[in-house]
């Protein structure tokens, strides 16, 4: 950081009218996107100082800037999500946006094209991060920490198609909550569990979806037939070990577990039957092997599922699927003591993440309602998460594991909904948090006001000021009214005789004198109140 | 965001193994960085299943993690920016990390080469931004505001070459504030130069140096000239037109401008005399023209030397040089309005910045004193900024210009700073909040620790517990010490029978029984007592 600001303006401007063509038809970003010509050639062949009228200007494709106002929602479920991690004793820790290329390399399968590399300029080969759990697991095992449970929020990017209605974009926030270390079994697997029930209720989105799930019979697919009844955030678990386990023993060949369960991962936006029939027609699975595993993905339910499974002739001869319903059954005793058993569906079909997950898995998923769009949408997961026992070791030259738990909040999509929700209701957002204006009604006050505001800022109220000579004093009130600002000083010839400045309520317009010299402790007194 | 977490696990740990010769001596790294050849080739060419002890595991030169340690203190500088950003009424405004390429170009002169391009993966050209001031100006112009005040807290990357002990680094995190808008003159700027005295004072960065700067033989260079006596925190004004006015007086020819002030940059570095050779024997000023600058760049003060500039013979009869000086007089008496007059030194030399600022431009400076490092060392800008009124501009089709003044904090200097200022003190650094520890001192009463932290987490108590069956009671005890935990809520069967629970000071090890029922209620008193 060898300088801050700018240096060298240099030619800009005239280039910019040097590059639009007299048709004016030609804007810079074509010229660089379609012809990659030198600066130098296309200077040398545009006319100069042409008009720019073309030029446009736009974020890069998938992401965007976040206004005042947005940043203003977006701080508050910030708030909300790192203080429910700091409730559960976790430290932060922050990390490049970029790693190394080979950190990522071979962790994400076929999503690996979503990764934006940086291009090599003659150093070493840089990716942007996909997610913030890589690069966790690379500084555990780059400082061989063997137990740590932290909390990171930060950007991540993928390039994928960008579908902006649904809170999808290439550059968007993650929060991320880890448990890393050998402990006893399902403890630390509850508490991420019980970390996104208090997240996800805090944030009060079901309340606002319950409000517009009464006509339940608009939405389609899986989720209704859940039986979540009115409670449109869906929470489910699941076990790798059972996954492979239901796979084995419905007969799949483990050459095909992997096909298989990109099938069964579709269920969230495919019925039954057209999964079914990739599986015995693409996929060429027998049928009754396929019909054998519709009687167990379609299934779902709580610790009276797990029972039963645990109780099926085919399942429980699985060794695999017997530690994962053991060690689920074992989970659900322990949500029933944290009191969110009954937010908590297992279910069979549920396939995320599956190559690299070692355990359990959860996902909850929001349902967008017809309210807010034309169609009824599901906008996906708004927090997921499972165990992941192997990542450490991937980094670590001698392999050692560090056992690993943790979940992540999508940001983005619950900022969709909340916006949205603000949009409808017409709800004002303050985007300053000023506490007090310092007006004049008179002309040449602008010293008294400059050491006035001084005083106040350095007692460390927030305090504004219209940086104009002479304002008048409607133009400052309005400015308040708008602004939300709850009190007015105002200091005229007549105060400044008398020794006093004027205190005004916004809200009230109520004035009152009060001597100048008790004006910071009357300006606290009056804020501690409010 | 389609999917959290991560897929497809494949054959990572595998690949490692096979990448690695016999002779275990070609780690990863190196394969991808100088040869480049496809992973195919590499596997079929390599042996599998080598130890993979070669493996370097590291984040991109330039850059590092955070611990938990680092977090906290980065925190605490943060907090306290932001805070002053708030008091001054800044609404908060986020973009992107990446910019389309063309928006960076053209603005940063010879330091363009240090941009991270991103790879051109079939899209578009994208870099990632270089400073927030840049986005700033894109934002205003795209959305065509003409008035705004608003802070940034972000990273962004440039490709130097890091060095490390002087806390600069290729990733790193700026904290800007401005004011776009057409004003009455120099009250914004007065905001900002009062904006970054508030916060170099409320880091207490100047108490710091003063005990360190007892021994002032020690520094060298224009600084000590300065006479900034005890006070090694330096904060400097000038303006480009005083600048601008200055050379063509002299007599320096308009084309020579630019290397010029490039000269006289350089003398935060090397002595005039130094500076005074350069300029006439490479870049071929005559001497009696170097001397009359020498005589301008030497000087530094506060409103007396303005009024002395204003009397200057030469420097009177140039419209411009009298602009910037009846506008840096305006200034300081702004300055001595708001109390800070006597901490700014007007300085002629402060060259900074120079092709893109059009006015007022300033810069802190804290000079690393020899307690903390084997020599004397400038650490650079902590601070920095001016008034750019034409960037905006440059965005605008239509060349609508908007006004903005500035400023930018060097967080990571200030951290370094106080990083180094802590390990010094042996102050020891809490990484969680944590006010609760569930412990118990019997076996067999985890589904009671469970149901009792359950009932904290959702009073909004933070809590922790072991994540074991049954753990000792010393080793939770020690826990608590360890971490800084106040308070410890004790279960056993004696207590779960009176129904009782045990509270416990872990500083005073005093230990009070409560009633089940009330212990939330308790809590709550102790900890907002303490």
């Amino acid at each position: 950081m060898p300088s801050f600001g700018l240096r060298h303006r240099r030619a800009w401007a005239s280039l910019l009218s040097q590059l639009l063509r007299p048709s004016g038809l030609v804007c810079i970003r074509e010229v660089h996107f379609h012809s990659q010509v030198s600066e130098a050639v296309i200077t040398s062949q545009l006319k100069p100082h042409q008009e720019k009228s073309n030029f446009i200007i736009k974020t890069p494709k998938g992401t965007r800037d976040l206004s005042p106002q947005q940043m203003v929602i977006r701080e508050k479920i910030l708030d909300m999500v790192v203080g429910c991690f700091k409730r559960h004793g976790a430290k932060r820790l922050d990390t490049p946006a970029f790693e190394l290329k080979e950190m990522l390399t071979e962790k994400y399968g076929e999503d690996s094209g979503l990764i934006y590399d940086l291009k090599d300029q003659g150093g070493e080969l840089l990716s942007l991060r996909y997610d913030l759990t890589v690069p966790f697991a690379r500084y555990l095992a780059m400082n061989k920490v063997k137990r740590m449970k932290r909390y990171h929020v930060g950007k991540v990017w993928r390039r994928e198609s960008p579908t902006i209605v649904q809170g999808r974009y290439r550059e968007f926030c993650q929060c991320d909550f880890d448990i890393a270390g050998q402990f006893d079994p399902m403890i630390p697997d509850a508490e991420c569990l019980k970390i996104m029930c208090e997240i996800l209720s805090g944030l009060q989105l079901g309340d606002f979806l319950i409000k517009a799930n009464r006509d339940c019979s608009c939405f389609e697919g899986k989720h209704m037939d859940k039986g979540l009844g009115l409670f449109p955030l869906s929470s489910q678990v699941n076990d790798r070990r059972i996954l492979d386990g239901m796979l084995a023993v419905c007969g799949v060949p483990e050459s095909k577990f992997h096909a298989i369960c990109s099938s069964i991962d579709k269920l969230d936006k495919i019925s039954w039957n057209d999964v079914r029939h990739e599986m015995v027609a693409k996929k060429g699975l027998a049928p009754e092997v396929a019909d054998r595993i519709g009687d167990y993905v379609q299934c779902h339910g709580g610790v009276s599922l797990i029972e039963e499974m645990l109780q099926d002739s085919r399942l429980s001869q699985n060794k695999q699927a017997l530690e994962g319903l053991g060690d689920l059954k074992l989970l659900f005793e322990y949500l029933t003591l944290f009191g969110i058993a009954e937010k908590i569906s297992f279910d069979l079909s549920l396939a995320r993440g599956l190559d690299y997950y070692t355990g359990v898995i959860y996902e909850a998923v929001l349902l967008q309602t017809p309210a807010q769009s034309e169609e009824s949408l599901n906008v996906g997961s708004v927090a997921a998460g499972g165990r992941y026992d192997g990542l450490v070791g991937m980094f670590d030259p001698k392999g050692h594991k560090v056992p690993c738990v943790g979940l992540s909040i999508g940001v983005e999509r619950i900022f969709t909904i909340l916006e949205q929700r603000i949009k409808t209701s017409g709800q004002k957002i303050r985007t300053t948090e000023t506490q007090v204006f310092v007006a004049t009604p008179q002309k040449n006050f602008l010293h008294e006001r400059l050491k006035l505001i001084s005083e106040l800022w350095d007692a460390g109220i927030k305090a504004e000021l219209l940086y104009k000579n002479n304002p008048k004093l409607l133009t400052q009130l309005h400015y308040c009214e708008h602004m939300g600002i709850p009190l007015v000083v105002i200091i005229g010839e007549q105060e400044l005789k008398e020794g006093v400045i004027k205190l005004r309520s916004v809200a009230s317009r109520e004035e009152v004198a009060i001597k100048r010299e008790s004006l910071v402790t009357e300006i606290q007194k009056r804020l501690s109140e409010s």
